[in-house]
C-alpha cells in the first residue's frame, strides 16, 4: 500500500472565510445569550427577555380573524385548480394580482399620497435580499454606499459581504436629533474621495431603524438635492413606513418625488417588505420599487435567485387586496405600536431614563450615557454586559449600530406580551434603584 | 429662471450592465416566441408547443390528493396557535421538521442507499439560488469551476453573473454518449491553468440535464478521484435524482461516499430541490447538503439571502414525513416519467429520429444532425428556427446548452398533457414526411 500524503484540506473563497457576515458581534452574542436561557413566565420566570428583536406580535389577532374567515386564501379545497397552476408558477414577475395588492397596500401605508405602479414592484424573498441585490446593481465591488448613523447592524452583512461594497457613514449625533444635515452628507462623500472611493449612492432607512423617528421632509428633500448634485442613487429602505403611529408623520420619498413631478426619479428605489408592518418575516416577502426602468428589468432577472414562494404570494394576494382588512389593520396596527410605545417610554422614564422622542418602529432609542463608567465604546460594552446578564435583558448596544456616541442602546417592545414588557420594565427599575443606593 | 444642463444619467455596476443574465439567448428567445402564440387545443391549435421547459406534471393528481386528504397541512384552523409561530419562523436553519423531512425524502429517492443528516440540509429558495450561494463560497471572482458540456443554459446566468466567476467546458460527445472522461477533465483543466485561471472544483448534474441519463458509477468514481488529486471541490446537482425511471439505475455521490467510509468528503456538496421531482417550482424549494462542517456554516449564514417561505416548509414537512404518501409518489412518477419517454422516443423513432438512450428526466436529447444544411452551429440554429416558427415548436438547441456537436436538442415531455405530445409528435412527423419529400 502506497503511503498516504496528507493533503492540505480543500479551500474555500475569500467571501467564505471572511468575517463580513458579521455574527461576531454583540448584536448576535445577546441573541446567543436569550436562546440559551429564554425567559418563559411560568416556566422561566428569571431567564433573558429577548429586547433585541424587531418583531411586530402586537397585530396578529387581526391576521388570525382574517385566515378564519377567508380559509379559500390558504387552503386548497378539492377540485379547485388553483394548486396545480400555482405550484407551477415561477415566473420572476411574482403574482400579477400579489403585485397589484403589494402596490395598493403601500399606497394605503401613505395615505394615498403617493401612487405606485405595479409594473415597477419587485418582488425578492426578503428585504435582506432586496438590499443585497440593489447594492448588486448599484455599486461595484470596492464601491460604497453612504449610509447615515446609528444603522441596522445587519446592512454590514447584506451590503457589504458577497457584492464587495463599502458602506462609509454619515455621521449623525444627539445635537440635532441624529437627523442627517447637508454636512455630514458632503463630510462623508468628501471622506470616501479622499480614500480614493467611488461613492455610488445614499442609503436611507425611514423611518429609522434603530432610531424609531421618521425622517422629516426638509432632510428628505436635502438628501434627494445631495444626490442628485452628485450624480448618484437614493436608497429609502421605508420597511417600518406601515409602523409610525400617525399615518400623517410619515413622509416617503415617494410623496417629493411625486410632488417635483418624477423630476431625477430614476435615481432612488424604495425597499419595502411585510416582515414588520404585517409581521411575516417567516414568508420572506420584501419588495423593490425602483423609478428606474433599467434597474425593475435588472433586478427582476436577479430576483431569480430569491424568489417568494406562490403559496405565499397567493395567500398575501388576497389578504392585501381585501381594502376592509387592510384599512383597519393599518389603523389599529399604528394605534397598537403606539400604546406600546407609551408604555415603555412612561415605564423608563419612571426608573429615571431618558429616551429620543420617537415616532414609529418596534423599538425606543434609550439614553443610558449619564450610566457608563468611562463615556467610550468599551464602557458602552462593559454596560451592555451586566444589563445581558445581571438584569437578564437582550437589548442592542448603539456601537452595534455604528452610533458616534456611546451609551445609547436599542430596546424592541412590540416581540411580547404586555405582560412581559411589565416584567422587563420592572428589572430596568429595580437595576436602577440599585445603582443609585450603590452610588449614593 | 436658471438654464438646466443636462446632467449624464446615473450609472449602474458592472454586474447590472453585463449581458450574463443570458435572456438574449435562443433558449429564453423560444420562450418569448411560445408566450406569444401559446398552443390551446381549442383556442389556439396551431399555437407553438412548449417543449423548451422542464417541467413534471405528471403527478400532480398526486399531490393533489394529498392536499384533500390532509387539509391541515396547508390551512390553519380556527383557534390553531399555528399561524402565529410559522410566520414569525425566519431562522436560516428552518423548520427542523421540514430538515428532517427533506433528508428523509432524498435517502427515500436513492433506495436508502445513502444517509442524510438533517444538520446539513441547507435551505434556500431554489436550486437557482443553491448554485449560485456555492460558487460564492467555493469561488473567487475569477475562478473557475469545470462543467461537463452539454449543461443546462441557466448555469451561465447562476454560476457567473454576480459572482464573477467562470465556467470552463469539460467537453463531452457522442463517441462515448456524452460521458465524462479523464483525458476531458485532465484537458479541461490543463486549458485553464494555461490561461491562468484558477480551478475550485467540478460541477456536475447527475441525472444530466440536457441529456436525461445518470452517471455510470465508474464515471463518478474518476470525477470524485480527479477531484481529490487536484484537491478541488466537486458539487453534485441531483435535482432530476426523483426522476430516474428505475431507482436501481441511479447511484448519487452520497453513494459513493458512504462506500468510501467518507473520506475526502469535505470537498463533496450536493444540491437538490423539490421544483422537478415534485413539480412544484413555484414554492421556491432548494437545498444544499454539503459534508464540509465550514461550508454548511457558511452556506447556512448565506441563505439569509435566499430563505424558504416558513408557510411553505409548514406544508412540505407534512407531506414528506408522510412515508405512505412519498413512497407511493416517487414510484408512480418513476413509472409515469418512463412512459411518457417511451412514448415520445417511439414517436419520434417511427417519424426517423433517433434520441440518445435516457433513463431519467423530463426531456431527451434528440439528435438532429442528419438534417443540418451545414454541419454548424449555424445551421443547428436556422433548424431550430424553422421548428420554432414553422412546425411550432420550441425545443431547446444544443449550441444553448454549449454542446460540441451541432444537431442535438432537447426536448421536453412532462410539462403537458398526453394529448399535447401526441399533436407534437404529429407535427413532427409531418415535417419529417415533407422533408423526404422535398428531398426525393
Amino acid at each position: 500500500m502506497a503511503i498516504e500524503i496528507e493533503q492540505p484540506s480543500v479551500g474555500l473563497s475569500k467571501v467564505a472565510v471572511s468575517e463580513t457576515h458579521g455574527e461576531d458581534s454583540p448584536y448576535f452574542a445577546g441573541w446567543k445569550a436569550y436562546n440559551e436561557d429564554p425567559y418563559d413566565e411560568s416556566s422561566n420566570p428569571s431567564g433573558v427577555i429577548q429586547m433585541g428583536l424587531a418583531e411586530n406580535q402586537v397585530s396578529f389577532d387581526l391576521l388570525e380573524e382574517y385566515l378564519e374567515q377567508h380559509s379559500e386564501a390558504s387552503s386548497w379545497g378539492k377540485g379547485s385548480p388553483g394548486f396545480r397552476e400555482n405550484a407551477l408558477f415561477q415566473d420572476y414577475h411574482g403574482l400579477e394580482s400579489f403585485r397589484q395588492a403589494m402596490a395598493g397596500f403601500m399606497e394605503q401605508i401613505r395615505g394615498g399620497r403617493a401612487k405606485f405602479d405595479p409594473d415597477r414592484v419587485v418582488l425578492t424573498a426578503g428585504a435582506t435580499a432586496a438590499n443585497e441585490l440593489l447594492t448588486f446593481i448599484l455599486a461595484n465591488p470596492g464601491d460604497a454606499l453612504l449610509v447615515p448613523t446609528p444603522y441596522y447592524p445587519g446592512f454590514d452583512r447584506d451590503l457589504r459581504w458577497r457584492t464587495g461594497a463599502k458602506i462609509v457613514p454619515i455621521h449623525c449625533d444627539i445635537s440635532n436629533n441624529f437627523q442627517v444635515t447637508t454636512q455630514a452628507l458632503e463630510a462623508a462623500y468628501e471622506g470616501a474621495v479622499a480614500m480614493n472611493i467611488n461613492v455610488r449612492g445614499v442609503l436611507i432607512t425611514n423611518p429609522s431603524n434603530p432610531l424609531g423617528v421618521t425622517i422629516q421632509r426638509s432632510v428628505l428633500e436635502e438628501i434627494l438635492d445631495f444626490s442628485t448634485r452628485k450624480n448618484i442613487h437614493l436608497v429609502s429602505d421605508e420597511i417600518y413606513s406601515g409602523s409610525t403611529f400617525s399615518s400623517s408623520e410619515f413622509i416617503s420619498i415617494a410623496e417629493i418625488l411625486e410632488a417635483r413631478g418624477y423630476k431625477d426619479s430614476e435615481r432612488v428605489h424604495i425597499v419595502y417588505s411585510l416582515s414588520k408592518d404585517l409581521g411575516l418575516p417567516g414568508f420572506r416577502v420584501g419588495t423593490i420599487y425602483s423609478y428606474n426602468d433599467k434597474v425593475v428589468t435588472t433586478a427582476r432577472r436577479m430576483s431569480s435567485f430569491t424568489l417568494i414562494s406562490s403559496q405565499t404570494q397567493h395567500l398575501l394576494a388576497s389578504m392585501l387586496s381585501n381594502k376592509k382588512f387592510t384599512e383597519n389593520y393599518i389603523k389599529e396596527n399604528r394605534e397598537r405600536l403606539r400604546k406600546r410605545y407609551e408604555m415603555i417610554i412612561q415605564g423608563l422614564r419612571s426608573a429615571g431614563i431618558e429616551c429620543l422622542k420617537g415616532n414609529a418602529g418596534l423599538f425606543c432609542w434609550m439614553n443610558l450615557s449619564p450610566l457608563l463608567e468611562t463615556p467610550t465604546g468599551e464602557g458602552e460594552v462593559a454596560l451592555w454586559k451586566s444589563i445581558l446578564h445581571e438584569v437578564k435583558l437582550n437589548i442592542s448596544p448603539g456601537s452595534s449600530c455604528h452610533c458616534s456616541e456611546p451609551g445609547w442602546f436599542r430596546v424592541c417592545f412590540a416581540n411580547m406580551s404586555e405582560e412581559t414588557l411589565e416584567v422587563a420594565l420592572k428589572r430596568i427599575h429595580n437595576f436602577m434603584e440599585q445603582r443609585k443606593t450603590a452610588s449614593s
